[in-house]
């Protein structure tokens, strides 16, 4: 039943998914600071940031000068988005060896969110992921909206696949499934993670991108894991949001993830209990409460 | 992988469970309210009170009051929880037909709970449910802790199962396997229902009472589900908590239960649309944010 996987990589999305809706802008020295943290907690990927346009984004604007300041860490990855051409051509020159890049399932998100319909986001992006390979960069080809579209618009599972097998014949090696609106469920997930399995062969791993929005966040990263997922985005403190819903809950925290994942005896490497610390203090500097569950059952510990 | 069950009853307790770690006393018109308003959702079983002693829990004081109040709608169970003969004796006065009576899986517990070894409390609780059977009473027996004691206490799962068979011999008809210091995680909580239902066979069913402490609430619902369990709890709101973790949540959300059922294609009766306006309308009376999502999604969405 739980058996599929023993060892699962946690990338944390905090400083990216989370910082980029924060009005609250951080300065380098405690980005650095929560990076050295949560590397010092055992986790291994981060997505520091993305190269997206600084007036659009400005909590991302240091992301160039992020990457000349990161201390390289043995099976440490340091990751950031890219959008556009530009973005890539910022990513390439600041020496990263790890991007995401993605395109949305839904034809209506793809118009609000990029002004692109789904073709001409594909001709732009699938160029961009050619180029990365090619510069022998590590690429993460998302699918956004995967499980579902916050604007209402039709994601059939057959696109998914179709994105997805797209991205497998570019020579993408992770293949990330995105539930950009926290719409998924258990079914679905494990649905869509089987069917896209299907559609890109046994070379090509899933990963799985979960925002807690209607509370089933670890339901479904235990349904990812059951359809034989062994890499899950999270984000300390459960930081990040959903565009469609102001008040939900954003990511799923990454110390409740790997809290979760060990308590079923799946290996993440990660030290659940620094981490909650680390998320304690992202809300002493936030001044609210944040969604992290373990964080507060740390708290209630001390 | 999800097509054991394809209906599901889910038994709110946020009146019970919840209100009792209320500061605020709910007056018996709200309480009535709320219960109307569940009912009017499609709730079929309401655990409304308990028959305890009124200054050790002055919120359910006014429980043989409320039941003398309650309209009988068909399909509909109200059901209370008793702790001792004295409790049985208002319940059978009260004409209740539906009780929870319990002991607790762990020694530790048992003790710091009831201040019985459990022995003694399995001494004085057996014959109160044979008390309540031979009356006519449906009974559901819990196994409290069973997921874990949250005060380190051992909970082998053997003793979960002796006390679940020794419960079937009774002539128990409804077993309720509880987490309640919110320990369990989705392997735990498959391996207890597997564990229990060989040891009490097929006459008997199991329900689930989950806490969403360390944010698995929904999670476990779905290994039970998964595991053929067929009745959870769940409170209004998320209400309740958990006494070892005092900021966590409480209850799984009885609107987020039965819109994750509803979204996986399982039928609960329920309208959680109708269920997140009752629970923003507790948020409002307790005048602080609760713990239910789908409160916030319809909240945004309004």
């Amino acid at each position: 039943m739980y058996d599929r996987v023993d060892r699962v990589l946690i990338e944390d999305e905090s400083l990216r998914d989370g910082l980029q809706i924060e009005r609250r802008l951080f300065s380098l020295d405690e980005k650095l600071r929560f990076i050295d943290g949560m590397v010092a907690c055992g986790v291994r990927r981060i997505q520091v940031g993305s190269f997206v346009h600084p007036k659009k984004v400005p909590q991302m604007a240091d992301t160039d000068a992020l990457f000349a300041r990161l201390k390289p860490v043995d099976g440490v990855t340091y990751s950031a988005l890219v959008l556009n051409d530009r973005g890539l051509d910022r990513a390439l020159a600041a020496g990263v060896g790890h991007l995401s890049l993605s395109l949305s399932a839904s034809e209506t998100h793809s118009r609000k969110n990029t002004g692109m319909t789904l073709d001409q986001a594909k001709a732009q992006v699938m160029p961009m992921i050619a180029r990365a390979l090619e510069a022998g960069i590590a690429v993460r080809a998302g699918i956004q909206s995967a499980l579902g579209c916050g604007y209402g618009g039709d994601v059939p599972l057959a696109r998914v696949c179709a994105i997805a097998a797209a991205y497998a014949d570019l020579g993408v090696k992770e293949i990330n499934i995105a539930d950009t609106a926290g719409l998924g469920h258990p079914r679905s997930v494990h649905e869509t993670v089987t069917a896209v399995q299907t559609a890109v062969g046994p070379g090509v791993a899933l990963s799985l991108h979960l925002h807690d929005t209607r509370g089933l966040g670890l339901a479904n990263m235990v349904a990812g894991l059951q359809a034989g997922v062994a890499t899950f985005d999270a984000a300390l403190a459960g930081l990040g949001g959903c565009p469609f819903v102001p008040n939900a809950a954003g990511n799923i925290a990454t110390e409740d993830a790997a809290h979760a994942l060990e308590a079923m005896g799946v290996d993440t490497g990660i030290d659940w209990r620094g981490l909650a610390a680390l998320s304690l203090e992202m809300e002493r500097i936030l001044d609210r409460r944040l969604p992290s569950r373990m964080a507060q059952v740390v708290k209630a510990a001390a």
